[in-house]
Formats: structure tokens, C-alpha cells, sequence
């Protein structure tokens, strides 16, 4: 696939809520992943399918989503951009919030190989 | 200005090839700029505005610009993202090509204070 495949599939999937399909389908085993900040002792780096998935699952765990709002992609060579606009709960808070992020994804041989997410904290 | 009219006035400006401009009337002293990738020996950031005009001056001097197509803005909280599609000869090698890229800029008091670009190197 090329960027605009893989980067029009990703906001089909994620605006019906499928992140966990978006990975799996679309992610390379060698994804690098990149929050804009981490927690006290960890690293803002997740390398690796695994490593995704794991975190991938903890957030699905613990938000409940009330809504999802893709908008993009905006393509560029192997890169694209999109935002995600969120209505979360945070679970083990029940602390109900609204997130908005700026996402980049770079694709290669038709497999998103990297992402880094921009969001205030 | 919120992050939407800072997004909406550097695509403004920058589709009409206005770089520096948008650069005195939108940046923060504090900005910080980071490239995809650095030449060996040199850093990936530049911090200041004075580093970043240094940079814009450098690319503009090197560069003869044939069109210029920006996309966007996506906005998502204090950040947004374009894109730039450009057709331009770096003069040093009278070699054209056409560069595209992602780029995420983040905004603080009206002033954008971080941008990030993501190009294939």
C-alpha cells in the first residue's frame, strides 16, 4: 500500500473506534512509537510491535470512549498526518475528559513503521 | 491569536512563499526548530530566533523556489500540522527536485513555539 492507502485505512479504522485493527492490520513489526512525554522512569519510546500493542491495550483497558473524531489524513511523500479529537472516560479515576492530538505517521514498503503523537500535558 | 489563526495565518503566508515573514510574525524568541535529520556533525535543533531565521536565510539564499503548495491545518489543542509540497533548485548543484514534508508546529501564548519537520532523508 501506499501512504495515502495505509494513511486513508488508519482513519477509517480509527473512526470507528478499531485501534487495535489499525495496528494490527497496518503496523510494521519494527514500529517505532513516540508520546509526546512519559511518566516519571519511562521511556517515551515504545520500539516494536509487542511493545505497541501492550500499550495499545493498557489505554483501551482503562478509558472508556464516548466519541472519536479523526480528521486528515494530510499525505506527504511517506508521511501523513492526522488529528485525533477524543471524549474519554479515565476509568480507574471515572475522570471524563476531552483529549486532542496531532498524530505523523511514516510508512514504508506499505507498513506504518513509525508515529509520534503532539498533545499538551 | 488561538492555535487556528496562528495555523490559518502561516499557511496564509507561507503559500504565498512568505517564510520570513511568517516567521518575525508568528514565532516566539523561544522557538524551538527540529529537522529530520541533521548534516554529520551538526545538531537536529535549533533553538531561538535567531538560529531559526539563520536557517531560513541559509535555505533561502541556497534555494530558487518554483511553486509552493501548503496543506492543512489540521488543529488538534495548541498544535496543528501542514503540509509542504514544494518544486524548487537548490542552486549550489542547479539540481531541482520536489521536496514534501510534514510539518507540526505547537502554539503557547499566540506564538508558535516548537515546530518539527518529517521528510524522507
Amino acid at each position: 500500500m501506499k501512504t495515502q492507502e495505509v494513511a486513508d485505512t488508519l482513519v477509517r479504522l480509527c473512526s470507528q473506534g478499531k485501534f487495535e485493527e489499525a495496528t494490527k492490520a497496518l503496523y510494521s513489526p519494527d514500529i517505532v512509537s513516540v508520546e509526546a512525554g512519559a511518566p516519571p522512569g519511562q521511556s517515551r519510546e515504545a520500539k516494536g510491535l509487542a511493545a505497541v500493542m501492550a500499550k495499545g491495550e493498557w489505554w483501551v483497558a482503562n478509558h472508556e470512549v464516548h466519541s472519536v473524531k479523526v480528521e486528515g489524513p494530510l499525505v506527504a511523500g511517506s508521511h501523513f498526518a492526522v488529528t485525533f479529537k477524543m471524549d474519554v472516560t479515565f476509568k480507574p479515576e471515572s475522570r471524563r475528559f476531552q483529549m486532542e492530538e496531532v498524530a505523523v505517521y511514516k510508512v514504508a514498503d506499505g507498513k506504518v513503521v513509525y508515529e509520534q503523537f503532539f498533545y499538551d500535558m
